[in-house]
């Protein structure tokens, strides 16, 4: 795992490199990247050996669009895990709290952390446009009445100081990232696994407009006692009634059973593709 | 339909008014939230007749903060509507494109107009909390230099001019939205229909962690050949393997074969209930 390089959307510090160290550990080099489309080039095209992106969140849902890259790439999932969204207020070194006049981060980041700004109304908000980017820019500007709302990897990063941890309003806030590979390494460096291992395989697929016909392709999975970590329906914009479903459940790919279940999922689905098998994550 | 005013979540312009326009016509009187909590209360606490919240949109997911609200408050769907989300370009009258060097708007809609930025290099982005409000504060400050990115409402709301119409980079971009009412409302001025009106029922139900249980949940509804246009599970956080779904499925609630549906559905689910029963939209 030595000197490989992970790209992930955003500023140095996102959420998404936090994702990336426990994915690839501490010391994982990483290649920040404005658009998600970049993520998925840079690994299809060999500027980078991974990719993290996130998948879903527990507030927001899933994110479409990366399921999106995920068909138009062949770049399967390799492993998952789950980051719980912390926001803290994070200033230069030597700002005390109570100069602070001014937060910046995200929109989203500041509407989830209302009841922070309920509490000191003296603080004024302002919009940027990411979280890490908004204590990076402190930083380099060197305000001295201003402070950022992001992780504690970009307080790390731009050598920022916590003020105040975890000042999101709600605790439940999770974001799911897949770790991508080429398929070609994902092959020759299977994932270090053991007997207690428990596996988790993504699809996607799609049924024609028949009434029952998501039943029967669910079918394939009950019938066999398959247990379903999700299921999702999307509908296809420009073919009413046709649907696309993204589709979890718990095997191995390569188990009998899910082989059969694969078969017959055939039957009955129009289109369908394995985008990945990975070890459960926690 | 006279006088009675919606409350939504945004700026006046934004996105959620529009959908408030459709579904209760152009001169509706509306009342703008900081906060979706804000939309609903305002709702069950009577202060607004109808409240208009996003559910879902074709690039980001479901939005399941707004699914939260709808089973902590009792107030059902009554009809539903999709609107595009087109973004223009929107200066002040008097000022050509020519002289714009800076664009403010929420990071979202800036991100999903990346090409018009990379066609003008030398305008700026800048972030903003909202996308109506960009347009909104550029009248109010009288910038000469600037425009905003926001819907044609925000134009016309703030007396704004469109400089460049749909910039944005993918046009299949569309949100849900659904009208809410107080149930005694709901039930004294039903929605008024015709004998070709094709109805669709929203529900949220959650099952044991047993493998098939979502199979069999199902099964109460293809058995007796409802389509469903909707499905997604979502993990229950604190609760591993249990899992809340989100369902619609056309046809009416009071139909007989709904009925006999939700019955044999209350056998297999630990929990269930109807969110709205309405028109389906186009």
């Amino acid at each position: 795992m030595t000197q490989e390089t992970a790209a992930f959307q955003g500023e140095r510090g996102a959420f998404s490199e936090e994702a990336a160290r426990r994915l690839l550990g501490r010391r994982v080099r990483v290649l920040p990247c404005q658009r998600f489309e970049d993520v998925f080039r840079s690994l299809a095209e060999k500027r980078v050996q991974a990719a993290v992106v996130p998948i879903e969140n527990t507030l927001a849902g899933s994110v479409h669009e990366n399921y999106d890259h995920l068909l138009n790439h062949e770049l399967p999932i390799v492993a998952e895990t789950s980051v719980r969204i912390v926001h803290n207020l994070i200033g230069p070194p030597g700002v005390p709290f109570r100069k602070i006049r001014r937060v910046f981060s995200h929109p989203v980041a500041l509407n989830q952390c209302l009841k922070f700004f309920a509490a000191n109304k003296g603080v004024e908000r302002v919009s940027f446009y990411d979280t890490a980017g908004s204590v990076k820019m402190i930083m380099e500007e060197r305000l001295q009445d201003a402070a950022g709302i992001a992780s504690a990897l970009a307080a790390e990063n731009y050598g920022g100081k916590i003020l105040k941890r975890s000042i999101e309003d709600d605790r439940q806030n999770f974001t799911r990232f897949f770790l991508l590979r080429r398929p070609e390494f994902a092959r020759k460096f299977p994932v270090k696994t053991n007997s207690h291992t428990r596996w988790k395989t993504s699809l996607v697929f799609t049924t024609r407009n028949v009434p029952g016909a998501l039943f029967r392709s669910l079918s394939a999975f009950a019938l066999r006692d398959l247990s379903l970590t999700k299921i999702e329906s999307r509908p296809l914009r420009g073919k009413p009634w046709e649907y696309l479903f993204y589709l979890d459940f718990l095997g191995h790919v390569d188990d009998k059973v899910s082989q059969k279940a694969l078969g017959h999922l055939q039957e009955v689905a129009d289109f369908w593709r394995v985008l990945g098998c990975y070890p459960r994550g926690d």
